[in-house]
């Protein structure tokens, strides 16, 4: 059995929605398809080049020709990175039909098939004459990891027309077979130290069939958080091995892990019945979102181990809010709208894509942020584009990293976006995601829709929808109305003209024929947004928004080029829309001479000069040069 | 030739001000006398128990048997730790003469001793059979790290009594030999990742007079700032190694090295008569001061690579203040001091005693904290004090840990407190800390003064200076007034009653005979202290300090057992003294319910409750279970 819709998450038992696949929705233009044209033309031969360059492609030659203990080059992660990147590329080969990528994808695939051992074992990093031996390195080993990533690039070929006969398909089954073999209830009872494997199972349970591979990600879910894992520096919370999936009460530890973790936490539960571990999910992330969130959407507060902070520790400067740790709170939103059929998590997937995902490459698609900070002091120089740099954070973006977990997933991201634009159930479609493109699926009966979405989102609320192909009786259309927005209104074209909508969702049951066109005006009015005041960070400071879009205040932008230190701003004072930016009444500030010391016996009187202060959105910053920024952005107090 | 005079710091050549040893002042009660009696009565036999149960003393016994490539424990800086015991053993065997101590510290160095190479060569974690060559990793080695700390322990013997003799001293010498020998103008052209040579090597050249100490420690400095070691995911910053250290402008990356590097700089450039160096540390430190450092005088931001951040990144929160930090940030003031006379230095390291090195240290003596955090959100649980933990902060102090640099640092400063307390001149004697004791010296032409100090400083803002022994004619009596005093007066008992003082010092010439008695007063009243706008994080707050302690609230301490989250106070009403403790106007507030954000279109309507906020030194916090504690408090707005 192969599974031929062309969705990278798709439950076998009925959910509360039911996936499109990339075969069903198309994006035409618009902020995301500018983004999915940038991915295939520069973005996946960008990561091809710095792979090859990095060595890490050539790690699988090295092996074959019995040399990868002496030349292996990159982290022991290396191997996924090229496999994300078969992923994006088996993604965007079932957008396009792109042969020539095809006959890349077919290259790479060969040479890593002829690096698998016999028993399905394959890892450049492990078990290869003159190296450590396979499986003695769970905390930091990443070698399920490396063969989850592996699994996600065949279904994405099971998913896109390619059958079990596929070569990438062969490997990756051989491997998880390998790894069922393993780890099975009678195998070695240890998990990964990186979650990934899990969700790949079972999305590889999804697309064959085959029974194993669930229970064997069911058996890796259970069997962690009962510290197999070291007790690093860290604690076993890195890990996520300190407390069992289903007890624990909010997500801890390294971001990205917990996020894989807890999205193959909802995978399992979904295709189990197992409500008890997706509502433990579910009440583990409501309370991430609530408490351990930037306004961003982005996730994770500590850049030491990349890890979640406590509740409310959320310093805009010190934000990690690693890319991938942004991906990966899309697959857990994306998995929970599913089950639940909650609308809300598609306002949670929004604002990552806006705010986190999008941000990380730069506009020429060559270069990207690994962590997404929301606040920059010092502008720094240019980080040069020719050369691998450390994770680390700067003050731009960089062509490629010793850690390059990121741009490989940015890439399969956007190649699978038209997957997250909408919804079906038996009753009719749901658009979660406002992008240009069309929209077709199949309701029970045969009972064809197709609908045509125009809209220039997120620069313009009115989102205009055209029913192309419909059925002759009653269905039901469900828009999202997010819930950030103070208006929206929706005209049916029934006449009546423009009703009020409120969020979740507008939900019109009738018949609409082909032909019937569909109005939808969500008000895009820039807004104030206040912290919590737990969020102790950004206390006397306010940051603004419009539509889905986090805006920031860059230096470059400034009148007289400002330090964003300087600023203040005004709330009393209306936000103005100009040139498409967003102005806000504002002051420079002098700040006061420096005395030998930050601290003081009277607070600072400051000298104000007032001046509009202008934001950008927050996506964009970082693409004209160093410079400064900010997203929160101080209050003026009365003196 | 060896010098006599009991103390850490000890110039060759003229400077501002001389300072004296532990065998000329007595700290005979208080706050920090007790400190001391708990040191040697605890805190080393605790450090000695740790070391022999982490194994690292044991590591010279499995050196000598062949054994320590397969036995040996710790990390590389093992060593180290031993060594700086043993300097904590040396000065305080010099304040007491304990014979079961110097019995103790024997058998130690016995141990190490039979460990060294002909060539001088020590090292545990190098060059033994089965291990890596000596000089492989400069980065990361540390090995003249540890010769750095074997040399200082030698020059605490040989500054409170003991020859060239002396076993330790013996040993330290062939190992600086061997040093200057292998990197000298003509050998290795390399420097140790982690800074600590230099400073010893110089005192090393003031203690024996061997001039090549000297030159070897100022052609590390040189060296330093070239690339010569790796350029990691941190930077060369990391290590110093990005700019010559004549040409930096302030301090960065890793906290402790660049300290340590400064104290040695100011060290080089003393005794090689180069203003230029010792001024270009003096700019830097001042712009550290300014910038980079907490109210507590706690420097480093960063968790992850133990640094500095940008300027005024002070997250209390992610603060890492490590205690050896606070140390090495005395050391740099107490030699700029010496150097340029400016008694604001004294204000630098009261503040870092008070306030870091003193809040280390559990009550009892048996735990530590390693980081100073100014903000902890979780009160979690107490830590087991039966093993050993990482490095990393928690809600409660350790009683050792897998880094334990912080632990003897703290002890080898305790016992050597005593040099910090005053200094001379020509004309006559600066007390700079006030603790209860004596003070002895000798003024040119044979002129002995000492004076008797009385006092319950901190608690108590009253200094008695009595006049024990004083020549007939004039002399000069400085005593410095805080900066952060309101108010001082000094009676000089001759009848004028008491007259006003202002910081940095009072300064008196005059005959005072034997009898005189000098009544100080410096005005201890609570404060607020307000931050720089520039420092983001603490937006919107207020500290609160008593003279000079940096004061807290802890949840232990409110009414109710208050979370220090839900407290803000009134700025506009009075500071209360009360049982000890600073009373403060405020509220409790009840928080708003999430509501699934910690973002909302308004601020928060914020129930208040009238409530005290109760506040305790912070030195104090942490030593009565978990608890919640918060340095910088929020200032309530008006609604």
């Amino acid at each position: 059995m192969t599974q031929t819709t062309a969705a990278p998450v798709l439950p076998t038992v009925p959910t509360a929605l039911t996936p499109l696949g990339i075969d069903s929705v198309t994006i035409t233009d618009g902020f995301w398809g500018q983004r999915q044209a940038l991915n295939g033309d520069t973005m996946i031969p960008h990561c091809l080049h710095w792979e090859t360059q990095a060595g890490w492609l050539n790690n699988f030659d090295a092996l074959l020709a019995g040399r990868v203990a002496k030349e292996r080059q990159g982290r022991e992660f290396a191997d996924s990175d090229v496999y994300k990147l078969l992923e994006a590329m088996a993604w965007e080969i079932g957008r396009t039909g792109d042969e020539s990528l095809q006959a890349t994808l077919d290259d790479v695939v060969a040479r890593i098939a002829a690096c698998q051992q016999p028993d399905g074992y394959l890892n450049t990093r492990f078990d290869n004459p003159g190296q450590d031996e396979r499986y003695t390195d769970f905390e930091w080993g990443h070698e399920l990891y490396n063969v989850g990533h592996l699994v996600q690039a065949a279904v994405a070929r099971l998913r896109t027309g390619f059958g079990m006969e596929d070569p990438l398909v062969r490997v990756a089954l051989r491997a998880a077979d390998h790894v069922c073999r393993t780890f099975g209830a009678d195998g070695l009872q240890r998990v990964c130290g990186h979650p990934e494997i899990e969700v790949a199972l079972v999305e590889l349970y999804r697309a064959t069939g085959e029974e194993r591979y669930l229970e064997q990600a069911r058996l890796f879910i259970e069997r962690r958080g009962h510290g197999t894992l070291a007790d690093i520096e860290f604690g076993r919370s890195y890990f996520q091995d300190d407390v069992p999936v289903r007890d624990a009460e909010v997500l801890r530890g390294h971001a990205v892990r917990a996020l894989y973790l807890a999205a193959a936490a909802v995978d399992v539960g979904v295709e189990e019945g197992d409500t008890d571990l997706v509502d433990a999910v579910e009440q583990q992330y409501a309370r991430t979102l609530a408490r351990r969130t930037y306004i961003t959407g982005g996730m994770g507060s500590h850049h030491q181990d990349e890890a979640f902070g406590e509740d409310y520790e959320l310093p805009p400067d010190r934000a990690y809010c690693e890319t991938c740790a942004g991906i990966a709170s899309v697959m857990v939103a994306w998995r929970l709208l599913l089950a639940k059929g909650d609308l809300g998590y598609a306002d949670v997937i929004e604002r990552s894509l806006y705010n986190v995902v999008a941000t990380s490459p730069a506009e020429d698609g060559k270069g990207f942020f690994y962590t997404n900070t929301l606040h920059r002091r010092e502008a720094g120089t240019p980080l040069p584009q020719d050369r691998i740099h450390p994770r680390a954070s700067g003050s731009g973006r960089a062509a490629w990293f010793e850690v390059s977990c990121c741009p490989t997933n940015v890439s399969r991201t956007f190649a699978q976006l038209a997957s997250y634009v909408a919804t079906r159930t038996e009753d009719g479609l749901q658009l979660l995601q406002f992008v240009p493109g069309t929209v077709s699926t199949e309701l029970p009966g045969g009972r064809s829709v197709t609908i045509r979405v125009s809209t220039e989102y997120p620069h313009d609320g009115r989102v205009r929808i055209e029913v192309l192909d419909a059925p002759a009786d009653a269905w039901e259309l469900t828009v999202r109305v997010p819930g950030w927005a103070s208006e929206a209104t929706v005209d049916l074209g029934d006449g009546e003209g423009p009703r009020p909508a409120q969020a979740p969702a507008f939900v019109h049951r009738g018949v609409m024929a082909a032909g019937t066109v569909i109005e939808v005006v969500i008000a895009m009015e820039s807004r104030w947004t206040y912290p919590d005041p737990r969020v102790d960070a950004v206390r006397g400071c306010v940051a603004v928004e419009r539509g889905p879009l986090v805006m920031c205040a860059e230096s470059v932008d400034q009148p007289g080029g400002a330090d964003v230190a300087t600023l203040q701003v005004d709330t009393t004072a209306p936000l103005r829309v100009e040139d498409g930016t967003v102005v806000v009444t504002g002051w420079t500030v002098e700040m006061p001479e420096n005395a030998g010391s930050a601290y003081s016996a009277a607070p600072a009187k400051l000298e104000r000069h007032g001046q509009d202060v202008r934001l950008t959105p927050y996506h964009r910053w970082g693409n004209r040069g160093p410079s400064t920024m900010r997203i929160w952005l101080p209050i003026a107090q009365g003196d």
